[in-house]
């Protein structure tokens, strides 16, 4: 199969250049007769629109999607959904100087390589647009698990570090997440962090970051061993992102470093039921989820897009240095955390659908 | 599809349970006409084969593989091959006083209330002697890539982190590697190593480990953006590795600390072809190989079975305690290392093949 | 894997209804570097476009093709080919009084029975209008088999039976497919079929028809045993369009009647290469293609839209009549033709890359 | 993906050469706890046995089925099923003879090209030995179905035509199908085809057949437009088989033939339910199950192995004859009866599970 698509029973397939007419996205295998309105994708859609702050690229782009099939008086049909979503702000002109030369950090080189020719539009495919997309399949997603789950399942992210400025985990709060530009769970870390990125934007640098996202209310049993184990299909998903670099579940890198007695989650009944002690699993336990929520985080790299001057080469393999002119995002991580949550609701979504194949 | 394939075009599926009468493996997509014989996978599988030292569980298992198909007169013939080996020392006694409950940190608990079945003896499909498959695969991914590179593309895993002991990079010497029970690439933490892990082996507890793993002289191109790039497949990949929470390719977690001007690779030219100062990326950009060393790491959370007494409830949903008296691994970290290459080969086999298909 | 996508390598994801805003669909896989316009797909789309002639519906689509995404300054850049034609001439009313029945030999009842919903509007994904994007489909697959095999690889299709009425193969005649308006290759059956057409017209009443599709230039070596052979393929591909009931390759039917001396093609050397004496087998053996023509038959029945009552029931399970009086096709197998051969170049451009990835 | 799966969800995969060690198969997302026994598997491939009669190879071939995987105390578990059948009776002698050249209408030529070897050993990969383990599959997807539906749904195959000598339909008795060598439902035309057969085989020739597979009980749902309809997989099943060149569901080519009126399925209610007044669809509509009997016919070529010789060339192109001398059948169409039950019982239950991840 090409890399266009995502998912197994879920799966979406998008479609669609920085700067050419239009992107869009073909959801296939999307259960008949769930309430979807345009409106249950935009409210997604609008969190991850550029322009919403300083601290976002200035691209004006409404990105308001349309559904062009699939839904039928307000009810999915069963059929595949087809999305739309028309550019509005492309300015193919910003690009112009970078046309002949590659931006260190960027995937100019590597699509140059792979494939013998250059879409220089602002990344064309490589570009953080194709994530708008993303965002709207997650709204579908979430569509399809509220039908099972209503508001029982949630799934939410949140960024705990911005460059080297750590969230102190004691402070998080989910209800200040969207309260200021970060999607900061640490009200207390947020004027540091403005001040901070205000820094690096002034610069013409840019930073990276640490998101967290987290499924809650995730019934157990998802998961498909032993190569589509949940937390597989986690990585995979995040990975996928643009610029991410690290994805790690419960404790992760850290939780190698402890004994074995401090490894695990120990098992108890409350109330008649199963629970644990501790998460330190992330949710899962031989890639099928355990009921426990869902943890992961993942590691954006500092945006390439640079205003001070890189060394590089032209695709004449000539050395020269790049200044990129275009409007960018200081802190792409910002933008990924709507893109991460919606990536964890498409995962779950799939998985329902393939657990209720076999195991329903 | 079900979980237990995995890859596109090099695709192999695996089946069997630590204690049934054998394990097996179906790989469908190799080329023809390739030299294939059993030692050729014989030597990665005495590479993983348990009960080499004893840091490593005491189960005495040969691990002889038999190519059943798909090798005619020495060479493949481009139908699938077929490969078993049987289990010889399956000791299915040592676990019926775990029967009825659930190890914390095993798969016990989540295949249970997946499946509704229960399959104790000794983890079943959830048993790290599957990976025993994918070492097997990995061999014949090794020998795809070598009819079309030679020796010139190699892949090569080490441990650099035991617990919470780190190596020295400065130390770094591939030629010692295979020269430790470990493999670790740093002689001189070899002995505080051994010290370690035999303190923890005699407190019948457990430690994790970090991984990494490099594949060199790979050609840029590589990696099917946008879901499936070379950096979601390879953490897809690992993730799925028996015990593993944690995936990062090039400066991976640390990447997001540092400035943009510190987080990317300048490039430059070298004898007149491209060249890179760094490689902070890890070998791909945009999800695509560049040709340069593709560098991920890994983490193993530490072994669940530990004889300290732990918590945990039965099927009965009754509390009590589990120590576990099997043969098992203190550190499943080390028979991770060339689980982990042989996961890369296979990752790096299909995307080779997937490249030709579209762009060769 | 949900339904609609078509191929494995080269591969294809439809979406929209008969009467939505528009219809659309994604390539995923396409070769890079390859010369694309949109008018290189819109002359097949002219062969398939609804009222061209009395016996084709009366609907009016212009179904231009716009390219969206994946063509760069004239050529394919590898990244997907999003294509939407926007319906013009939707008429929903015309369809309002066969809301709540089902209409025999239509697939309103199975919809209805599978997905528990309705959309009336002229059968929406269930219309033939979905073929318009087979047949987009068909001109990328088209342009990628051309790279590689210029004009020596041609896919042409005709109509050899129209109801009970066949055409003699002594005339058949390619150059005459194009210049009547059933795509007839014996130009003697043509006013013969006018007369048979125009009376079951005037009635109200339809007609199926059997289509011959060839594909010339094949080289040998495509289709991959022993699920996907290149037969299994073809089938599934023209079974796969509206109303296509029964499929045959070579002498398929005929053939097995006849003696095992007489169903073989004998092989010779005719200068210095491979020849056959017949193409009995219609192009593979074993799955494979010999690079002899591949040659393919399929009936379509008759529509199921006739203007004599028939009886039927509705969504409440009364019984009732129905007639049809929307605009539609005497017999869709005209139309069939331009998608059959879509479908046949959709194949072969998907076996071309499986091939060139495992053997080439 | 490579050739050898079959199914999307109850997705299996077969190795193995006709004379090779063994051949096996690995079936993957069956549904847990469904009662399975290797005898429920060999029932079936008892029926597919050859040397059972005189009309069927001589070749001993006690075809007994190990489960090795995937069931665990009588029940599967939702783990993969490794199945292995050890082959008996080789005799790699016999096709000796036959090593450098190439036997016309059998897949050597084909393999030759594709693959760029020859495994002349009985025709290797591309024997229908290989149907064996479509059996085995289909009698787990029979366990699959009847876990949900009992004994209500049925699938069962009996040969209409053998050469050129067709039974009467009004004859058709499903008691007598067991009772003759050839599976024929018309009683009275066994001693006819007997005294054929025998004189085919006699002269070494050999001869074609037509096959009838149906299943009754089948709920209404099953099928996912617009490429995996269910006539197309099912098309798709039945092609796949060794020397099939024709399928047709429901009235199939004579289909075409009638006009409109005469096409369709009136619909009525009986007893509060809705019912049809003939099955001319053959069980399915715009590809979806209606709940009807599904109805299908299939086209065997006869056997390419004949003791005529036979004009053919040599691998080194030389012109030649070849005289098969093997143990081949007279007739394959009556191995072929098993098998397209078996294919059809996993079209069937790999549906069901498609079905129930969407609309279930």
């Amino acid at each position: 199969m090409p890399g266009n698509s995502f998912g197994t029973l879920f799966r979406y397939t998008t479609w669609g250049e920085s700067h050419g007419p239009a992107i869009g996205c073909v959801i296939d295998g999307v259960p008949p007769n769930i309430p979807l309105a345009e409106a249950d994708l935009q409210q997604w859609l609008d969190k991850r629109r550029p322009g919403q702050s300083r601290f976002t690229t200035q691209r004006k782009e409404p990105d308001l999607v349309q559904i062009q099939s699939g839904v039928f008086e307000g009810h999915t049909t069963g059929t595949p959904i087809g999305l739309v979503i028309e550019n509005q702000d492309q300015r193919s002109k910003d690009y112009s100087d970078i046309k002949d030369l590659f931006r260190p950090g960027h995937a100019d080189y590597a699509y140059w390589k792979k494939y013998g020719n250059r879409d220089y539009r602002g990344g064309g495919r490589a570009s953080a647009r194709e994530t708008a997309m993303r965002v709207a399949a997650g709204g579908v997603a979430r569509a399809v698990l509220a039908r099972d789950f209503g508001d029982a399942l949630t799934v939410k992210a949140a960024m705990v570090k911005l460059g080297p400025l750590r969230i102190d985990p004691a402070n998080w709060d989910w209800a200040a997440v969207d309260d200021n530009a970060f999607w900061c769970p640490d009200p207390k870390a947020v004027p540091l962090w403005e001040r901070f990125l205000d820094a690096v934007r002034k610069e013409g640098s840019s930073a990276g970051a640490v998101i967290e996202v987290r499924a809650m209310g995730v019934p157990a049993g998802l998961g498909e061993p032993v190569y589509d184990k949940i937390d597989a299909d986690i990585a995979r998903a995040l990975m996928s992102i643009n610029a991410v670099k690290a994805v790690e579940i419960g404790d992760g890198f850290a939780g190698a470093a402890v004994s074995g007695e401090d490894a695990h989650d120990a098992m108890r009944i409350v109330e008649g039921e199963v629970a644990f002690d501790t998460n330190r699993a992330g949710g899962s336990l031989g890639g099928i989820t355990t009921g426990q929520d869902i943890v992961a985080r993942f590691a954006v790299k500092p945006t390439s897009s640079l205003l001070t001057p890189q060394r590089t080469v032209t695709v004449d393999k000539q050395e020269t240095t790049v200044v990129t002119k275009g409007r960018h995002d200081p802190c792409v991580g910002i933008r990924a955390v709507p893109v991460a949550e919606a990536m964890l609701a498409c995962v779950l979504a799939d998985h329902w659908l393939r657990h209720k194949a076999q195991c329903g």
